[in-house]
């Protein structure tokens, strides 16, 4: 079986297998993972050991805090603004999918939002550079990775205000600078592990300056008081980004994977780029290494590819049903053994009809 | 090993073993279940089945929609008066423990909070039962079960107004009538699952009555317009609650299960009072069946009693660090043996100091 699916998506074999045992006898506690109390040492030393991981993995400074949260993104559509932008405040947005759009609208609801830049007029299928941020806005919002159109940001925005990313689907698959962003969120369900948590790392001084009263469970100051504690935590699904964060490690961290996503990316879409029958969708410069999105020329190809690609065990290969098409997800955890595969069958399918 | 945590807490063995083998071949589809996609077949007929089960161990009417969400209780106490309360409304509140006093703290920032009643005077340790509800009350909200403090609420609360009931500790523990509650919330971390996941069940009929703009993702009536996949849902928490409802419907429903209950609870209860060195803190008629509270008539024995359930592998019977004393939680997944061992150790304690 070889799993393309966009998320939630492949893990390593080792996380699941480890998981599996968590459940059952958690540490030889003669306890299942899902039993022991969140406050408990056996827990503690979970999250402590999950935050020490990404603080080194993403080599953050003091200034950056670590927060495991319940839920995925789509909370954090509404809850960076809320913590970060005042009624009468504007926050820069940049509108290159549809995720990026669904935290604009969320946005709106707390405070004014400046759509800077907008790939629409393409159908989203580039990343747009010239753009200008307004010095006074709040912050400045990308989504750092576009699942849904294959699309990926190369480098860090101009701008000088505070950057706010969502890197659900391209966190810890290469290196950046993460001590340049003020917030960054990303709900797990790719590459740091299973649906039902969202990583968020802040910058502390931009917290503290809104004047509404934020719920409780919403208001990052609270989270960051309590240690990620303030309520019950997604236990299993904190401990399963451990053991993902663990396999990144061990990997060599970010770099390392970073050079394994660059060569599968390089594999898959030198194979695209010399079949005629398939087509990239998107700007090449602006290619996503977590999601390569294409089509046919011949749209009626499409089901007898995609009954190639199930015969072959290729797994989750179709297309956002906004978009159509076809999508390869290649995150982290996928053996380029498996982007091998996938290549090979599109060229022999090439072959057939060409 | 005899688990008696508040929660997290016991899920029946089968549950974590199966639980176990989905993480690495889930339904013999050779993916694990954190890897598949939501939106296909094999996660779809997991959250059917676990609505469609809920429904028919709650015997919900057509009225009543059923909700699998993000987070726990604490994302419950804001998301319900939100959607439920405009500013200028009032809601009733009793305030009887430690849950419903958070509660209590965010419904304020949402509108008006009448506290119809308290059990503060005698520290919670009683369910308030002479109170009047204003019928201009939006709602009455209660906590039907209080971990910390060790009550319960054993008959439905006196009003003609909606009521709104934090479940989270006994929900799907004793038969009741759901259809009267206008809406019921629970954390799945006691009996119904893993933490991570919120059961909402709703009476449509009180929805789309406040003014104010809610966030997406907090909007109730946008999480039934989608069936609970408004967004990636926490995919395997609700598998974990799809296995728990099958072994309860397995157990003979919820009627079965409560008599389990009421016996477990007996059996604690007959011993605690029996013993003169133990001393029960709650009045006797609002005591828990899910969570029995109590002290040493001498707290310097406290110790020796702690040590002795550690040898006996009586495991998670410190209790709340806001009452001090014990607990013994003794949800749905506790079998009475486990009861039986836990009284036994207390008798032997009380011919030993008494």
């Amino acid at each position: 079986m070889h799993n393309f699916n966009a998320g939630p998506s492949i893990l390593p074999r080792e996380v699941l297998q480890e998981a599996s045992q968590a459940l059952v006898n958690f540490n030889n506690s003669g306890l299942s993972i899902l039993e022991i109390g969140h406050r408990t040492p056996l827990f503690e030393d979970v999250l402590n050991e999950a935050v020490a991981l990404v603080k080194e993995l993403m080599q953050l400074d003091a200034e950056h805090e670590v927060l495991f949260l319940h839920g995925g993104a789509s909370t954090q559509f509404m809850q960076a603004p809320i913590n970060l932008l005042n009624d009468n405040e504007t926050a820069a947005y940049i509108d290159n999918g549809v995720w990026g759009s669904k935290a604009i609208k969320e946005a709106k609801l707390f405070g004014n939002v400046d759509v800077v830049a907008s790939s629409k007029d393409k159908n989203h299928t580039y990343i747009p550079k010239d753009f200008i941020v307004n010095p006074a806005s709040k912050y400045l919002h990308i989504t750092t990775n576009n699942t849904v159109e294959g699309t990926q940001w190369h480098r860090f925005p101009e701008t000088d205000v505070p950057v706010v990313a969502d890197m659900s689907s391209d966190i810890l698959s290469c290196s950046l600078d993460f001590n340049r962003y003020a917030l960054i969120y990303a709900g797990a369900q790719k590459n740091m592990g299973m649906a039902g948590v969202n990583l968020v790392v802040i910058n502390k001084s931009i917290l503290g300056k809104v004047n509404r009263k934020i719920p409780t469970i919403l208001d990052y100051q609270n989270h960051i008081a309590n240690g990620s504690m303030l309520n019950t935590p997604p236990v299993f699904a904190i401990y399963v980004s451990l053991l993902t964060l663990r396999w990144i490690k061990k990997m060599g961290g970010v770099q390392e994977i970073e050079k394994l996503n660059e060569a599968k990316a390089k594999l898959f879409y030198d194979t695209l780029d010399s079949l005629p029958v398939f087509k990239g969708t998107v700007a090449k410069e602006d290619r996503s290494l977590m999601n390569a999105v294409f089509v046919m020329e011949d749209p009626a190809l499409e089901r007898a590819f995609l009954d190639q690609c199930k015969k072959e065990n290729l797994y989750g290969v179709k297309g956002h049903r906004i978009v159509g098409g076809f999508r390869v997800s290649m995150y982290n955890a996928l053996p380029i053994e498996s982007v091998k595969v996938m290549t090979d069958v599109m060229k022999e399918f090439c072959l057939q009809y060409a």
